[in-house]
């Protein structure tokens, strides 16, 4: 292709562009591995962007009320890397960029919100940064409602190829932008007709055009390499009510002896077409090398929301005492002081009255308290808000007459429901937690572990969670899911026992600032075990002693959520028959794990027979309690389940798989031999 | 709603319909639990779909050239049992729908295939049962140039739901329906405008005709309850050349005081309200009871099928009988005899040249040796196919002009990938096997479920398997996700250590007839560590010892994949120190565990110090293997990962985190003392 038409047309913008193209090139080749072609076919778009419209202060980058950058198609790091470095920010050095993949180095294959400041969000696997540009959007919106648009007005801009618009998740946030009128969303579509396989046809012929329009955006198509196209684009897609798409038509690895084809997707390393591609741009600079012109033009682009800031900080001086208070907390992430002390009441009221209650009840009690005394907590279910119990009276709905509305009807989209609440928290200003069945911690997946990944404390409220879930079967029925949660990094996995251990694990997930939780909540009625009131938090300690043995301890019983109250059962069997047994209760196996040996061995001791009560797979974690922790094998049993569940009564499902007191007596006299 | 001017325009269709409603209403009462208000309204539809078209022999609902009917809904099982029962299958007795959804019944809260022959696959998950149909109708074209259209002509129904079509896995299957324009696929969209929370315009405005018509789909829109229009719509839709989307407005829980609301979804069990729907329908019939002229009227339509069958039967007759053998020995996930000799040649040829190649070129060399001797394999991969290595010469592409290709290029698709597959092999003929990046395990996590749950022998051919990623960082290197595929029941977990592992591998895939397998293979380079041909299939004994100790054996060390030729280092590096090394093999912990104890004490004797060595989380099924099985926690201890990985060259990455053969060593002289 030649470029010359191009470059004579818009000298200095091209070689603004050129400037990432050349950059892109020379470090994907140092690091000989990465993704070059990407931020070459995008360098015009980005261009525009950050030199016309995009709010941003590289001295900065984290002030409140900047514009939001995603990069999707997260693979294109070196594009972030680039704009970061030109425009002068103080992270992302010449020393970084030469640095490229390497260990150590902050510019990492994929971009990571937590080695790089002015990263928005961990992109990489694909369709997830789109989505949660949805909830970046939707904080926005949430926040501009309770602030005003003199403190809170930005827009949140993402850039998405063909990976990302094939992923289903991509429609489930396609839905929820367009249903919200997120009209300060505006993606960016690297229409490039290129994927690893081959050309985009090869496996999709879908009218992106269309599809967008189908639900409720405004489309803008034009050439990608056009800036003057480019800056009209944005100007339309920020006057809209509706989020838009601007269909960018680009040429991957333009200029590269790979355009336009699958190959310029990757490494574009060959020095000979390296300098080929250089010279089509007019770039005369060695590696690395930027000259002194262009870079200070980027570094003036870097400067340009200085004074947007400063006004912005002087704008939010204007606030009430108590509204800045409020909004930098929640930007902090703190919880307010009231949180401690309102959990201690519900627990004290409820281990006088001793309810009987699913804990997914139980957890909508402490939302009861808590919601009112947090107001960035912003709450939703994929469809089953009445299953979840995560609506309280107070939160209003969001819509787009109610942005105050802090409770979202995600529907039917487990997954974008949790990229967006990654996205709402990112954003700042907001605590989201969002309900679905455990079971469906599956469609959530991707995104869960991104949460985990890039250090996001979203909150996922998981009902119905294991064979209590009865007649619906086992498609519905979770037994391998708690082990999947614990087997991820970074991640509390709370399973409570009753209403006090469920305020309790409300009470530390709100205060988590940098890990998610999940909270395994059971669909069936349980009895409260906590009836003696304790002001501390037994579930930070992930496991305690419920019971202690009344005769001899010969046993001890270690239980989870719904089989806590198994384990007393059983435990009042045993003792009948002078069997000393001890009931651990053990909500929160990951800060168990996190105690010092001494506690362990407390409420662990050695000696005693070990039996782990839980109605799922024993891989999920339990080995470790039962035959480490100098417990022994020969002492060790587990009951719970090795298979999928059935379809039938909840009741009769435990019998059929022996998780009742029965059953763990059955074992433990089986251990005691 | 008054419904006398439907009944009266037809009054034998409507008394047909009637039926299943009255049928439904009863079940669920009894039941006291399910989904009353989805085949109430989609009783029309599914009426005259059977009626008049669906080509189905009620004596016989497993021959091959039936037409299939899945319901993607699948909350609405009474749907399907109604419709079973009333067409005289023999399995769905009067008996079963009494016992819907109770302890043993067949009739279970979701249609499961293993427990109801005409039950085509599993469904319940939303989104799946659309996207699985997207793999039969890709099986129909695929056999039917195989073997021709006297042989296979046959269509795939679909009846989805508004939460199916919310499901971001259901874009990826209109993408590859319209890109394949499988016009034997014909979805029914119940277009209720209820979900569980509420209207649907609660979380979605998206127009789905315009979006199906996006993908390329033909879109037929009809009043679901006018059963001229359903016939004609369906007739249309027979006749395209495109896969076609019918949305049949209905009313949820027609005629119940429930109708059009959301409340009308669930379990509708008020006896008044339920005999006031029944009066409406002019239902005089009893609890479970069916007129017998309606009842025979059903069975007819039942038998309607059966001379098709007889006529397919003879013309199968005609085909030779090399063609009828493999049709049979396909459909009955027979692997051909020379199957075991091929691959017995392969591991002989590899032991002797000893290659270093990546287990993802193993399994590519495993592939070019079986595809030409299984033509029922189906292959494919979303968007890596240089990267997963998963095409092999000969197998051709499938596409719009090359029905016979055997790859198919799933796009950037791991969800609709999976599931597709699920249903090309439920379909009948066809293994498939899929490949992506292990990491994106998570995309298709809810179908690799549904392939354990329902036993459907999908292979998931899962490359960069570990930190061996590399530069692209932690967000593409998973540690986690052995741990979850070995969590998950019945599931074959496979993670060679070279090429003679991944060939073994292979052929137990592909010879298991109710298993999913997932083959985790490495990206980076390994040397052959099986050097000595056994013809033997070792992984199927899931564990075994590759290297007895030298001398005096005081370590065993146990290793997977990448991490054997590791274990090997270290053991060179022990013994020269003198300390006897055994090194255990363990590709496979599922057959590992199968085996009787004997052989699990022969391989892990007790007495040594044992060190696992996997580059993932210990939570991936160690401890058994470590602590339990005669193991003791003094002398056991584990080298691999307990954080999410990091962007740096390979091998960097396994010093970082110490995964090395001195790691091993200092690991084990540790536990020596």
């Amino acid at each position: 292709m030649d470029l010359t038409a191009l470059r004579t047309a818009n000298p200095e913008h091209w070689n603004k562009a050129a400037a990432i193209r050349a950059l892109a090139l020379d470090a994907v080749a140092a690091a000989n591995s990465g993704h070059t072609g990407m931020p070459i076919g995008m360098a015009d778009v980005a261009t525009v962007l950050f030199e016309k419209h995009f709010k941003f202060d590289a001295s900065n980058p984290s002030w409140p009320d900047r514009d939001r950058f995603i990069l999707s198609a997260g693979h294109g790091s070196m594009l972030i890397y680039a704009l970061l470095y030109l425009a002068g920010d103080s992270q992302v050095t010449l020393d970084q960029i030469k640095n490229f993949r390497q260990m150590g180095a902050i510019t990492a294959g994929h971009p990571e919100n937590f080695l790089v400041d002015a990263v928005e969000v961990t992109t990489g696997p694909l369709g997830q940064g789109i989505s949660n540009a949805v909830g970046f959007a939707m904080a926005e919106e949430m926040q501009r409602a309770h602030y005003g648009r003199k403190v809170v007005d930005h827009h949140t801009y993402v850039i998405a190829g063909d990976g990302c618009l094939m992923e289903g998740i991509s429609q489930e946030a396609i839905g929820l932008a367009g249903r919200h009128q997120l009209g300060k969303l505006i993606v960016f579509w690297d229409n490039n007709n290129i994927t690893i396989d081959g050309t985009v046809d090869l496996s999709d012929r879908t009218n992106q055009v269309q599809r967008f329009k189908a639900s409720g955006w405004q489309v803008l198509e034009i050439d990608g390499h056009d800036p003057k196209a480019i800056d009209e684009a944005i100007e339309a897609a920020k006057k809209s009510k509706k989020p838009s798409m601007i269909a960018c038509k680009t040429h991957i690895a333009l200029g590269h002896a790979a355009q336009d084809t699958s190959k310029g997707h990757g490494a574009l390393t060959d020095p000979e077409q390296l300098q080929a591609a250089k010279d089509a741009y007019g770039w005369t600079g060695g590696p690395f090398e930027v000259p002194a012109e262009i870079k200070s033009q980027w570094e003036e682009i870097g400067a340009r929301g200085k004074s947007e800031r400063e006004a912005w900080e002087a704008r939010f001086a204007e606030l009430s005492q108590q509204k800045q208070d409020r909004f930098n907390r929640a930007y902090a992430l703190e919880a307010p002081k009231k949180l401690s002390a309102t959990i201690k009441a519900l627990k004290k009221q409820v281990s006088e009255t001793q309810p009987s209650v699913a804990t997914r009840k139980s957890s909508e009690m402490a939302l009861e308290v808590i919601n009112p005394i947090m107001p960035e907590t912003v709450g939703g279910s994929a469809d089953l808000t009445g299953s979840n119990n995560t609506k309280t009276g107070d939160l209003g709905v969001f819509d787009t007459d109610n942005r105050k509305g802090r409770y979202v009807y995600w529907g039917i989209r487990e997954h974008g429901m949790a990229a967006a609440m990654n996205g709402m928290v990112l954003h700042g200003g907001v605590r989201a937690y969002g309900g679905t069945f455990f079971c469906f911690t599956d469609y959530a997946r991707p995104a869960m572990r991104l949460a985990a990944l890039s250090k996001i404390p979203t909150v996922f409220v998981m009902t119905h969670d294991s064979i209590g879930v009865g007649e619906d079967g086992p498609t519905h029925q979770p037994v391998e899911h708690l082990a999947i949660c614990r087997a991820t990094p970074n991640t509390y996995v709370f399973r409570p026992a009753d209403t006090v251990e469920t305020a309790e694990a409300w009470e530390i997930a709100l205060t988590a600032k940098e890990t998610p939780s999940v909270l395994a909540l059971t669909r069936q009625n349980l009895p409260t075990v906590r009836t003696e009131h304790k002001l501390s938090n037994m579930v930070e300690k992930g496991a305690y002693v419920l019971a202690e043995a009344e005769n001899k301890r010969q046993v001890i019983l270690i239980a989870t959520g719904s089989e806590v109250s198994v384990a007393m059962e059983a435990k009042a069997k045993l003792e009948a028959e002078g069997i000393g047994t001890r009931v651990v209760s053990m909500p929160c196996m990951e800060l168990f794990a996190e105690q010092d040996e001494a506690y362990r061995r407390k409420i662990l001791p050695a000696g005693p027979v070990r039996v782990g009560i839980e109605a799922a797979v024993r891989a999920g974690g339990w080995d470790r309690w039962l035959l480490g922790e100098r417990g022994q094998e020969k002492k060790a049993g587990f009951v719970g389940m090795d298979r999928f569940g059935a379809s039938a009564p909840a009741g009769e499902l435990f019998e059929k798989f022996g998780i009742t007191a029965e059953g763990t007596v059955a074992k433990v006299k089986e251990l005691l031999g």
